[in-house]
């Protein structure tokens, strides 16, 4: 098991250094979802007809939020972001909404937290509109599905 | 079941008017936890001896995050936050870590999404610095605990 | 003719003094336009249904431009918006799009400028959106419609 | 005419993807104007030696604002700019003030829209500064008027 | 002697209650300096006239700075500036520029580190277009020169 | 001497033009000083153990400082930051806290800004945490110590 890469030997939070990791092609892509009361699902899939796009306000604040992973997460190395999509999928038998973001750079470090900063904000954005009608929305099972490019490798999740 | 306001009659998205809404004493709590491996949390709470302090930094990306929820998340009104305080609780029954943020205002509108934000900030910085070592770590059971103050009143999770 | 309040009696830009100004009721609605060809006007009023919804985007970024006035504004103070909407409408007499926006506030300075980034950033957007089929649009006629509250009184554009 | 490229096929707005663009030099230069009353453009050109630098204040605002394109605009690519200039020019024949502003990369994707927005962040700043004076300024004839490098070529405004 | 008010009784870091505080007005001014070579020094206050206005660009990234206080100091509360000036004033016996930054609040806590973060940006942009020309410079003596508001009263430096 | 490179021929500022730099290995380190009273400085350094952790907090906030530089200082350009390091250490012959932090890039610009603000946000961070106890602390001598990487050569301060 490696060691806490963040912190000096002193124990010091630093940024790690990347400077001499080279360039290459990065892709991670992040999953979470929303769980909500079947009533509250179904007003949202009602939604894009009549009542206004609330997954589509969701997907936007999630491609915004990949671009400020670096303002958000102290130690997350600023990036220029090549690709940012992001997916909400409505899931009747949670019930709730899944959520799954997919961003690229061509850099020196991966993109896993972009990623995941992506489906944080798009559920945050989801949960923001639809409060008024649910309180008890759960945010959950935000994580790393799948990161490749740079010297650690391809890791998927189980 | 009330409605989705943060639509308006032809179902386009807008910041809800709080102009009319009274200025008084507000407070929102959320949760959240990060659930990891055993020996991935035995490194960190081993951490603020040796290791450096991986719940420090968490808790202040909480802190700080709280301050941008309004930038995050598109229909939030910004605030003048009075308070935020971030707990990061180290819980071997998870196994993981358990996370608490409490914030205030004095204002027009709650403040449940400034502590969601704060939570999700600290576990999204928790994930980034702990995923060299532990990159299948899930960010999960994020909800609002409390909140009150305004006129919709008090609010409990059950 | 009233002088620029923005420069101190040295000629030096400085961020007027409103400390002792009452806190009162603001509203202001900018308006503007982005012109461009009736092909590509049709492109995107197709858009809803089939193309994606361009006028949704532009509409949400014109709301978080509110909120970023004062940080792309060096002289603009920072206030706590109440209300944003923004309305974008295909207007095939331009051939183009118009936008309106409306912002409020409760404070001590009016929100003209809120407004008027609001329209711009939705202009901006809208562009973006479409510059890979024409180039050659033009944002336009950008101006405050309406202000009101506040000591300068009510002022409609003629 | 091309599509819509910030559209996946489903309709769903997503950042396009640049990953697989040669990295290469680029150029964009925007323009547009501020109109205003013939005694608001004498204030202003009279500004630099006695009532404190209008344009030099809204050249930097338009600067800055280059560097503020991809937060201001959601599915704009962020970029490390190499130059960005900002001219302003008083016109009597508008009368008003022109705008014009370069920006260079060297990168996956072009900068029109950075140049774009520095132009507009320069006009708003340039009517906040003059607004207690004129409040009837209008932006306008914000366009794009040269775009060079990347693989979709060289294009001026006609 | 106080205690460490930003630390709870565990001793982890917090942002201060303020929510009870009362309202009222609030003022601070701090001061600093840049030291250089007397050559520097001679360019930069020929440099209004022909060679460009360091100073003024100094000052608006001073007013600018201040409105970043809360998003660059992690405890520091987000507050409504009702006003901020900045003055820089060559002065041949440091030799170097002084600078000193008022900035005011209507609000619940000071605004001691707004006028602090100003001088600090204004200090650190002057460096900026400056050092081409002399990298020995150094930034100075930064302090509270005067706090007036609130409760714990007036505080001037001796 | 060389000129003041921020500014073109008519005394304009702008971004000064880093296009055709090519893109090396750049290192900066830079160094400053809170200067307090011995009782301050007991009360700071006895906290990791029991006040709680102001060096760590004044170092997290360093870190993220030089992700703002670009931001703060209107003609800076934005970098990817491949590394950052703060270190503040207890000085009882200040009496203060001494402050250094080191900043890499692979870029077409130096790091100077990046370091210097650094220290800045450091040092203002720990005046912050600090102050309700002593306001007389002064920030000072902050200052470039290395260079290295780019055209311009090696700069070390005497």
């Amino acid at each position: 098991m490696a060691g806490l890469t963040h912190f000096d030997p002193k124990g010091d939070a630093h940024m790690v250094d990347v400077s001499d990791k080279p360039v290459t092609s990065r892709v991670a892509v992040a999953e979470g979802c929303v769980k909500m009361m079947p009533e509250t699902l179904d007003m949202i899939t009602q939604g894009r007809a009549k009542k206004g796009d609330v997954l589509g306000v969701a997907r936007l604040a999630g491609i915004m939020g990949a671009k400020k992973a670096a303002e958000l997460i102290p130690l997350c190395h600023p990036l220029p972001i090549t690709k940012v999509a992001v997916e909400l999928t409505p899931d009747h038998s949670l019930p709730g909404v899944r959520i799954e973001a997919t961003v690229k750079t061509t850099g020196q470090t991966g993109v896993e937290m972009e990623a995941l900063t992506a489906v944080s904000a798009a559920a945050l954005t989801l949960y923001d509109m639809v409060k008024a009608v649910e309180k008890s929305m759960v945010i959950s099972d935000i994580r790393l599905k799948l990161k490749d490019g740079g010297k650690s490798g391809r890791y998927e999740a189980q």
